[in-house]
This record gives structure tokens, sequence and C-alpha cells, in this order.
């Protein structure tokens, strides 16, 4: 029942049409286990610079993540700075800086690896495999990717991809993985280049899940006020993962729960900039969301009076 | 229970990546009736040219569409030349003949006057102000329009806005039209504007309702097979209407049976060159499909085992 969950953490200075923040919390690991920690036990491996606040950890740990896997090296800690604007469905780059990121060697602590689920964030995939060789026993690994891999490190990321049960992967990156515009016969092509299960996430379209020759959609929560949308595909990959641990089950059944749950992080994720929304929602506040959403898309039937 | 639909006859020449069509039969009057017909009686107002070919005329009677406010007038037939190019998502015109269309005058036939259910086709918002003067006891008024009213006509266009029951409407004519990114606000600045319901159509991603402030979205079908999407939208439109006529109420939930009834009619509608789908359809092919849309979405509960 436990998550484990290989990624980034970082600071963040991001500016919305909603505003701006500045160094705040950030990384793929951080959005991942901040969302997972509200269904499982979550294990986190990271690293981050000697300038890391303590008051982050501190953060991680309140929330009952195992951070013993997350390194602290000498040096500043992976930087981004990006803006978001109009309709913000793509973040723009404005400064990378990988710092301590740059040389990050996962090392999955030995109390680590007996996880049974697997969540290998947007890194290197050279280096997912390496984590991936560290724990062999696990009940199923997914996995992100982004464009600069598919671009520039195309046969690594197959050779990952050949062993990884379920790809968590942007609309855009699915059609330039696949070659098609079309993202029904792109997730057949990606079907057949490993994983049994594809999840594509749409921005405010929601999200769109493939597995078992079945399909299941839901659409993104209607809100008006979107403040920061960074951290909505790990916060969703988080609620996702996080609710498939707890239901200890891999079927469609369970993957759909999960697709809701992993939506409703996400939702939640970007009213505020930073993780903060994922460290006060409480289990009430994300059932509720969680039948909000089957009511955004089921027929109301039974409130129906003969005509 | 008849719908009364007001819009273009065409002849649409098309090319797509899937192949190209010539001077078939079209036009948003003949989407939306030949979709409708399948829910309920429809009634046509709109004008072809002395070029008309009469087995098209036929053909509408066939599916018991009644075509006697259908005009004939000297001249050529309006013609529309467009192409479609990736994903399909947006036409891209060549040509536009009006020809005939151009002075277009609707005049609705004194045995259409008790129609209680009317689309507004997408036609000069002036005209559309006529028609309605012209049918004053309705129980539902529905307009369309697109984004060149919406820009060179834009007071007349709030003005029909004003007297109508329900817009459905292009996401990005949503967006210019209330002059915001977010089609959340969106919905509620046009909601302000006049209409009660509002339908979003969002290509690929389906489709929305605002109503009674509540969201109600569907998928599109995933289909790999897309041929031409020339018409989805009256097509939507039609199998919309035509089920509300069907149901014969005004609610959210006859509003969200129809979102699937017209998302249905639209996916069959795309997957073929001009509007031949709609007119081989059976009463069981549309209720199969209207399923499957519903397990697009709902949660397989009932399959769920104890874990």
């Amino acid at each position: 029942m436990t998550v484990l969950v290989v990624g980034s953490v970082a600071l963040d200075s991001v500016q919305t049409p909603e505003g701006t923040s500045l160094e705040t919390l950030g990384g793929s690991a951080v959005y991942f286990s901040l969302a997972a920690s509200h269904f499982t036990d979550v294990r986190m491996v990271a690293v981050v610079g000697s300038d890391f606040p303590e008051e982050h950890t501190h953060l991680l740990s309140s929330r009952g993540i195992d951070t013993r896997g997350l390194q602290q090296r000498e040096g500043r800690t992976f930087r981004w700075e990006g803006v978001y604007e109009g309709a913000m469905n793509e973040a723009i780059t404005l400064e990378t800086q990988l710092n301590v990121f740059e040389n990050f060697q996962p090392v999955i602590p030995p109390e680590y690896r007996d996880s049974d689920w697997v969540f290998l964030g947007n890194i290197n995939p050279g280096l997912q495999k390496q984590v991936m060789e560290q724990i062999p026993g696990t009940r199923l690994v997914a996995m992100d990717t982004m464009n600069f891999w598919i671009q520039n490190s195309r046969e690594p990321l197959l050779d990952v991809m050949k062993s990884v049960d379920l790809i968590i992967i942007n609309e855009t990156e699915l059609r330039m993985l696949a070659d098609t515009v079309n993202i029904i016969k792109g997730a057949k092509i990606i079907r057949n280049m490993g994983p049994t299960a594809i999840v594509v996430k749409r921005g405010e379209y929601g999200s769109a899940l493939f597995y078992d020759n079945q399909w299941f959609f839901t659409p993104g929560y209607p809100e008006e006020l979107v403040t920061d949308p960074t951290g909505a595909g790990d916060s969703f990959a988080g609620g996702f993962m996080g609710a498939v641990a707890r239901a200890g089950r891999i079927d469609m059944e369970t993957f759909q729960e999960a697709m809701i749950y992993g939506s409703v992080m996400a939702s939640f994720n970007i009213q505020r900039f930073g993780p903060g929304m994922l460290t006060e929602l409480t289990g009430e506040l994300i059932e509720t969301r969680f039948r909000s959403f089957q009511d955004l898309v089921n027929l109301h039937r039974s409130r129906l009076t003969p005509g």
C-alpha cells in the first residue's frame, strides 16, 4: 500500500494572469507526494541542495511522506521559472537552473525496496531505468515523460517504456511520441510500445484512460478561478497512484476511480500558487469533489419524473 | 413534438486527410434535419437554386422531413469549399459562393407556425430575428452563430440572443463573444446576455452544457476514423433538439440526455463524407452508441468485487 516516487524537488517562480510566486516549493516529486499522501503512504526519492529550506522538508514529513530517500547535496536546489498566459494551457519556461538536479543519481534506500507501487516522475529515461533495476519486485510501475526526452532520448525512453505498466502523458506528448494527431490511434501505438494502460492529460479538457481496449474520460473541473496550473499533472498522477495503491487492485474499475481522484487533486491544486492547497485538503473535501465529478457526467435519471 | 429549423442548404466540396468530396449535399439545415429526423418530425426553412438536384429533396422527404418551407429560387445553390488538416479541428474555407443564399428571406409557411421547438441555424442575426417574429408562440428557441456575426453584427446578434432560450456555440466563438479565455466565466457572461442554457461545442473534446447553474460534460467519441467533420456541429444540434422535442420537457435531465444524443449523431456523421451516415442510421444503432457514451464516463461500480 506504499507508493514510491522518484522525481524532482524544485523552487519555482511563476507568473500567471492571477499573480506571481517566488521560489515556492515545487517539483514533480513534491506535487505527486502531497497529492498521494491523502490516499496512502508515500516514499520520496529526489535531490535538493544545501540551500533547501528545512521548513519544506518538515512540510513533507507533516503529511507523513517518507523523505529518507531525499538526498541533500552541496550546491543549490533545482530552480524553475515560468509564465502562463491566456488560457494557461502551457507553461513558457523563462529559466531552468538544474543545479544539484543535473547530476542526480537516484538511490533507492534499502527500506524502500519492498515498494509495490512506483511512479517514475519526468526525469532522464536512463535514470528511470536505473530506478527500475533497483526495485525488481513491484506490482505496478507508472511513468511520466516530456517532449525533451521524446525528441532527444527516444531510444532510452522506448527502452524504459517496454517494462512499465502505465504511462501518464500530456496529449501533445502522446501525439509526438506516437507520431499521429489522432489520440485514439496514438494510444494504441503506445500500447504496443509496452504500457498496458495509458492516461492522457488534456489540460482544461480533463483526461482520458485507455486500458483493456476500453476508454474512460473525465472532464476538467469547471473552475472560474485558475490561479496557477504548475503541478497539475503531477497532482493528477499522485491522486491516481494513491487511489490505485489504496485500492490495492489493478483493473479497469480501480483505474476509473483513480482517474477521478487524479482529476480531483489537480483541480484543487490549480486554485493557488504552489502546492498549498494539497497540504490543507481533508478527506471530506476530496470525497465531495469526487462526487461532483461524477455529477458532471452522469445522467440524473433518478430525478426524472414521467413526462 | 415538431422541430422547425431555419438554415442553409449547400453543395459542399471538401478535402480532408482521408479524401475528397465534390458538391455533396450539405448546409446547416440539412445536417440538422437529418439528425433530428431520428427523434421527431422536422420542418425545414431554407433556399436552394434552380440547379438543386431533385434527388436531394427526395432524400430529405424520405426521412419524413417537411420541405414545404424549402424555397427554390432562380440561380445557383449556395456552394462551400473547404479543407481540414491535421487533427481536423477547424475548417479552412477555400471558397464561399453564396448564390441564392445571399438574398435569402426566411418565410415561415402558415402550416409551420404552430412549431413548439425552433432551431435558428447559423445565418445573419437579422434574419434569425425575422424568423422569431413570425412564430411567437414557441416553447424553446435555440440558436447557433459564428465568428463572422460576432465580429461584424454584434448588436443584431445581442438583440436576438435576448429572446432565445438556448445557444449552441463553438468554444472559440464563446471566448470571442464573451471576451474571456475561461469558458466557465464565458458561459456566465453569455447567460446574462439572454439564453438560459448554453451548449459549448469543443470539437474532439466533446461538449459542455451550462444550465440552471450546473455543468454537464460529454466527451468526444473515441473514433480512429474521422473522415469529414463537416456538419458535426449541426448534427449535434439536430440530435440535441430532436431529443428535447421528443421528450417534450425543458429541464436539466432532458438536456443531459439531449447532450448525449447530440454527441451520438455528430460522432456518426463524421465517419463519412457528406450526411450519408445520418440517412442510414437505425434507432438501435443510436441507442447502442448512447449507452457507449455513458460507459465512457460512468464508473462501473456494479462490476466491483470486494477488494
